[in-house]
């Protein structure tokens, strides 16, 4: 059946041509998740399915459409942008985690109601669930390959199509071949012939290249099988690939256009192959065409994401230059900041410009590694918020104003926020900014045993707090790549948390923060790599610590010495000794001097 | 086939008898756990069928006997233990954690053996994993009601024939019958139409009685069913129910002798019922004659541990009471200590006798609630040291002696542990000593929101041993009954964890410590309360905090002043000063000039 085009001028045309077409397809609903077939945090713009039909354009959310209603998900963050976006009269709003969209399928779909979804944007769990409430419901949930949405979508851009480049050795720190030797010695330890790669992040590390096709974050887009003998089948658009590139990949990796992955699946399944992929990541498509193909289907998680997590001394050493770097143009900004906004000549906007203007000028700069937070007075406690036109506000006197950046550099990437006070705080601001840094110095300075998760660290920076009645609603530290994702796991510092230990290597951001709505946000984020202690003095089991990566001035005006210990002051003071020392000789002379000032000991 | 009783002196006559009996039940195998039929912490001595037939009494373990082999598991805590209680030649040692039975069966089980067990002796979700394994091997793992041990072992102790007591409201603070009502209504709203209740202290509470059929605990053993319109089924031993108890049960609760509750299920069964049970408490027993009668059966932990768990005002004020005797006792034994021991006059014997008769003597007292760990020098780095005439030490001097002990009164169940000072500690016992002290008062003084379990605040306890490269093997806390299971849940405080959130009204161990094995164990332990903090300036959030029940000095001479900060120091003052006046009108003159002496403030 032709696929015909329709008019999508407004969010009621586009969910118009969207019904025709499921009418078309046979099909009684279809549900639209904000997700790519990558399961990628930041989408590339022809996966922006919900943002087109719907026009909300959250970092999470969820649409299904139904002949006659519609339903939008969304969760507390973006419960006011979604009524903003969405249209009332076309969808009704539902709040993503307390009305979790398999209730609301069990209480909406008749029975025999057929409703479609797209195997490529949904992990073979999450299609479960949503089995599960169909059947609740009698309806039927319907894999349909050809996405009715994209059927409509007249415009819809075509998949990005920038060169794949290579990752250099002095960057990666460990050839491909030897990373993917490791990883099949493993495979083949636990009986599995072959693994099914689909997030980019994973391919990207493993093959030890980077791409631009999505914004923040250096990845290509692609597919990959890792077979047991540590050679890859790589899925890829050739147009991306140039003959440098091939060359730097060598014989161990085999290209094959993107469309192949599903005959190279059958082929698996012939052979009778153990074939491993991910039940959270990779797309149920994977999963239906390997049991399709009679494969055996071991589910179990992405085995790249443990040893990419775990940085070689290459690639720590390039977190240290690309921090150094980093810490140079902040300081730069923030004594420009201190210059200028206290004149109220400085503008949320006007501070995000700047600031990426300095961070474009610095060696091996690729991109920011996530949208700047930029946010004075009352926008500050937004802990998700993103300035526009509307919203932006001038940096005011006796307010706080909240920076949280980022960016990539070739040697690493980078994720610091700082607090700072424009004029004079009040008691209150500075009591709640020291508590955030009590906190944060407690991570710093942690030592913890062998075997350690973050879900055990996690109240050591939000005691300070609790001591007041006061918490804030975020996890205290998050992984973060080498030159990758800004955001990548297994591990975290969390109340949540996850069984994964803290094992040396790892980079985990140390953040915690305090929201006071309507008034003022306060974050103090650093960067630390999980070291090994070898010297502690009677020290009796393997211990663990963090060195601080982040390099930047942490405001004085904003703390309230008496409620520091001994221990705090001295940390804070050799912190700020070893910030002049590094960061000093990397920026002019005007900013140094700025930051001596602002560095002396608390005394 | 008529039971034969055979030779039973020895371990090897008792494993021939046992196999031969084996061989006449048509069974390859038995397995003979630690445990009796209500998965009890503290065995009636009929229950102690695994030292009767290995000689091991460790408070965990299990033998599996096969005919031409036997083997026996105990945890790491008894590796020495059940090599020197257990013959080598007739079974092969194995750790319960470390090596699972279940691997052992895998590996060891022929194809069609007939592998028995004993369904009361074992909880459901065992049995499924024991049958998975027997499975692998091709083996058979088959229910005998009809213990085969105990079928050979002459002189078994009769079942505990202790008379019930009623548990009066002024201790209880709440009726049987308004429990009830409340379980009830639960019961109602989950549609479940009854409840099968198989552990023992969950049936005392809810019907306000208790018993004395094992040590430490002051339980009945019984079995009981609670249905939705809040009647109870009850099946005990009519010998142990007087009529005064009977009156005090009232019209809801309908009393049964013990074997009748095979033919309650069946009832239940026929009538369609949907029957909750726990898959890890209960007998398997009682999920096969459920689904025998085919009954609906749901799988849901005990209904009356969460409830049991947050005491009432009454409990708490009575647990105040109980512990301000305690305290008394405690006093005047480690003043007694502080007159004799420094002349080498005390055994580590002598002193848990001293204790047992000072405690004795108090109000209220029924019992220890578990064998007092009294251990010196070296001793005390064993964590769950007991005593023996063999392993007997004079308390030394420049040791430290660990006591850790409780007692169960009418009005409250204590647990308290004090490590003091032999003479003149050295600096890096006093060292550990603080580190341990400040980690204990890191929860004492906590603050945490509503919501957080006892994981999220192990660490606090920890950190300080953790800066030093030290750790402690033991969870910092458990929860405690009120005149019942000086071990209960749901909630405790340990990095393993559960995902209970701590409660206004709970009891829970604050117990750091620190072993240096040969050398010396600290452990500090007091009982708190978590309480609701309502009056915190400034506090946007719903918090809770511990108040400290335990009440008995801690020695200043293991501690070094210049470790504490002001807090801490402010802390421990307070606390002394709150135990010289609620503990020194108490105690005898001597005592309390003693006890004055031994709280000033550390100045």
């Amino acid at each position: 059946m032709a696929k015909e085009k329709t008019s999508d001028t407004d969010p009621a045309g586009r969910l118009a041509a969207l019904r025709a077409q499921l009418a078309t397809a046979k099909l009684d609903g279809f549900i639209v998740p904000h997700a790519d077939e990558h399961q990628n945090e930041f989408l590339p713009p022809r996966a922006e399915r919900l943002a087109w039909l719907t026009g909300f354009t959250g970092s999470a959310g969820l649409a299904v459409v139904l002949a006659d209603e519609a339903a939008i998900f969304a969760d507390g963050r973006y419960t006011l942008q979604v009524r903003a976006q969405a249209d009332g009269g076309l969808y009704s709003y539902h709040h993503l985690i307390d009305e979790p969209v398999t209730e609301w399928l069990e209480k909406n779909l008749s029975k025999g109601t057929r409703l479609g979804y797209d195997p490529w944007l949904h992990g073979v769990r999450g299609v479960e669930r949503l089995r599960k409430a169909c059947e609740k419901a009698g309806a039927e949930l319907v894999a349909v390959e050809d996405n009715p949405l994209d059927a409509v979508w007249r415009d819809q851009p075509p998949p990005p199509q920038t060169p794949v480049v290579p990752h250099e050795l002095r960057f990666a720190g460990r050839a491909s071949a030897d990373k993917r030797q490791d990883l099949a010695e493993k495979l083949s330890g636990n009986d599995i012939d072959a693994v099914v790669l689909t997030q980019p992040d994973s391919i990207a590390w493993l093959l030890n290249v980077r791409g631009n096709d999505v914004s923040h974050t250096p990845l290509p887009l692609s597919f990959a099988i890792l077979n047991a003998d540590a050679t890859v089948d790589w899925f890829v658009d050739p147009a991306k690939v140039s003959d440098e590139l091939t060359a730097h990949l060598g014989n161990g990796v085999s290209r094959h256009k993107p469309d192949g992955l599903g005959k190279a699946l059958d082929k698996l399944g012939k052979a009778k192959s153990r074939v491993q992929a991910c039940p959270d990541t990779a797309p149920s498509w994977v999963f239906d065409r390997l049991a399709g193909a009679k494969a055996d289907i071991r589910r179990a998680a992405d085995p790249v994401t443990l040893p990419k997590a775990i940085k070689n001394d290459t690639e720590l050493d390039g977190a240290r230059a690309a921090h150094r770097r980093d810490g140079a143009a902040l300081t730069r900004f923030l004594s420009w900041l201190a210059a200028t906004a206290p004149d109220g000549g400085v503008t949320e906007i006007g501070a995000v410009k700047k600031l990426a203007e300095i961070r474009g000028q610095g060696d091996l700069f690729r991109d920011l590694s996530f949208g700047t937070i930029s946010g004075a007075g009352p926008n500050g406690a937004i802990v998700h918020y993103r300035v526009t036109p509307e919203t932006d506000r001038i940096l005011g006197d006796g307010e706080f104003y909240l920076v949280d950046s980022g960016a990539q550099y070739l040697d690493g990437t980078t994720d610091v926020t700082r607090t700072v006070a424009i004029g004079a705080p009040g008691a209150e601001m500075r009591d709640r900014f020291t508590r955030v840094l009590k906190g944060h110095i407690a991570i710093a300075m942690a030592r913890f045993p062998s075997g350690t998760t973050g879900a055990q660290l996690d109240t050591l920076a939000r005691q300070f707090l609790w001591q007041s009645g006061l918490d804030y609603d975020h996890g205290t530290g998050h992984g973060v790549g080498s030159y990758l994702g800004v955001h990548e796991g297994p591990h975290r510092i969390s109340r949540a948390g996850t069984a994964q230990a803290l094992l040396a290597g790892m980079i985990v951001s140390n953040e915690p923060g305090y929201y006071k709505e309507g008034a003022y946000g306060i974050r103090i984020e650093n960067l630390v790599a999980v070291t090994a202690l070898d010297d502690i003095e009677g020290g009796e089991r393997e211990m663990l610590g963090f060195e601080t990566l982040t390099l930047a001035p942490i405001d004085r005006a904003c703390i309230e010495v008496s409620l520091l210990s001994e221990p705090e002051r001295a940390w804070f003071d050799a912190y700020h000794a070893r910030v002049s020392a590094e960061i000093g000789p990397l920026v002019d002379e005007a900013a140094r001097a700025w930051l001596e000032a602002v560095t002396q000991p608390l005394g």
